[in-house]
């Protein structure tokens, strides 16, 4: 039974920790595990206006990215103390696209970063917002990477150990709690 | 199979709308479900100069119910855009309870209150507070009643027909997802 | 002694109700106070590798803005639980520009929705952000206009006279607070 | 021109290390400036049904402190990501002293943990609650001393030179934040 993980990312700058942390868990994957990165680079600034006329190609592509998957995998440095724009743009956009491709499937959360609290203000911020979503994040482990700078490798390789365990130890959670919800539903549906 | 519920309040005062909201959930409880409430009233304020000489009899009880629950009800007023003390600390005191009785298992959140917002300043802080403890809060529905005073009457019965709704859609949601965690358990334990 | 305030809107919709309360905001301007608003429609989604080439002209035109103001006023929407990515976006490029155009002047925060809440969870997660920014915004009024589309005229104009009346004493307070803050800068330079 | 602090600390714990901090405090207070440790060791639990017949004591004692208080100093644990209940208890009751003797106050924060965030989660909850009190906290510097075990000493000494630079800093931007706000208080009597 395989997994179908969506990895999003909250920089989009080629060199940040973040992306090179969902490459990492490419590498990482478990057995079973697919894990696919979106792409938000071409994701135009929310417009209700432009909504009137359509969603976006960018958008509707990975709304039906965010459906095909089982779960989440989100990576996000911190800006001024919360959600980077991009990332909270995207899904501005994801959450008005019919079908709830979101809803009910689980998440897990990460976040590298130079400074010392590892983008800890923006996980939090971003657990608010997928209440709204009706995500269910993963309640431990969290991974907040700080000090990012010296834990990768100028090849972009995850090289610290600490690290690596805690990226091993978050997609093994979310593979048991995507397992745990889906074990359930079959179940349900049995029923 | 029947579903224990733990039923938390944040106010020890007795008219307080948020324990006449825990009342009115016993008398909506679905089939099969028992919903007992938590008396905060004796537990002391959080010293760990007092743990380091031993539990108090009031924490340990409460934690023995939480850890014969399968699932939680917490209503809470909002103080000074908050958790109200009186709730954070005797968290504070069973979160060091040995055994963590709360934690994987589901929560519901309800508020009442008299102002605009129904209390959601206090139910965004707890589920903050839920992610450290491990509890799976319910995403959907979020339960805000307010104009409380408007919507109770004076025997302390609800009688605001949709606060009577969303209470039965937390209920009934709550069933569901303690069921759902359940059924994948007994699969992982078979597997 | 006149007051120039920059005021930024969290959505880009031309009929959002949160333009509309800034333009009214420009209408009901007490007397010496200009009220500009800035235009975030064509600032790109951040990228670190593209500021490494240098700050978009939008971005300095906004930051000019800022700095130039000695006040700010923020009307924002509230999306999925938080801050519209549109509004931080803006804020994780202007944070970058040299000179921290916003830092230790005051903000008025207000926002404007269908729901019920009035954009209330926006708000919060607002003021975290301008701790970064060392922004002081005022803790009082807060302004938080709830089914705004029974509270304007169809011609964009705000009819309901509470929210006029809130949104006077909004733009009150901030005077009061620029005025407070400018007035012991004075104090400061002459000792 | 002398400045009365009042120190709030959010663990009863009589060797805490946010209570070390605060007694450190005293000993680096700047010229000019008294420091006043709170003592809400006796504070009951709030319960509107005692408020109604009267304020105990220690509430009341407490309030008289901060109203003679030019400025506040909290130093507070995180607990379980959040504010510890003693201290929030000790608000929801002092904010309903009448003559709201918080209001429009300067405030600095700090805490202290043995963990590597240094009780960030706590800090951020606490200036949500600062704004129903009307409270202007600093919004720099911020003070995180986090592996507290290592910077204090057995006798209780802050020894970690950096962390004591940090208070330093703290003190000093909380004297000026207060002066600043007198100057221009001054200034509006005068005119």
């Amino acid at each position: 039974m395989s997994i179908r993980v969506l990895a999003i990312g909250g920089s989009l700058r080629q060199g940040s920790y973040n992306n090179l942390l969902l490459k990492q868990a490419q590498r990482q994957a478990p057995q079973g595990v697919s894990i696919e990165i979106a792409d938000l680079s071409d994701v135009p600034l929310y417009n209700g206006d432009v909504q009137a006329q359509g969603f976006p190609a960018s958008v509707l592509r990975i709304a039906e990215q965010a459906a095909q998957a089982d779960a989440f995998l989100i990576a996000t440095p911190e800006y001024n103390y919360s959600i980077p724009g991009v990332l909270k743009n995207a899904i501005d956009w994801l959450s008005r696209v019919p079908g709830a491709p979101f809803q009910g499937k689980p998440a897990a959360i990460a976040s590298a970063s130079m400074g010392g609290m590892g983008g800890s203000r923006a996980q939090y911020h971003l657990r608010q917002v997928l209440v709204f979503l009706d995500v269910h994040p993963l309640n431990k482990p969290e991974l907040f990477i700080s000090a990012a700078h010296d834990k990768f490798a100028a090849d972009g390789e995850l090289t610290d150990a600490a690290s690596r365990e805690g990226l091993d130890g978050l997609l093994t959670a979310l593979v048991a709690h995507t397992r745990r919800l889906r074990a359930s539903d079959a179940v349900a549906e049995a029923a």
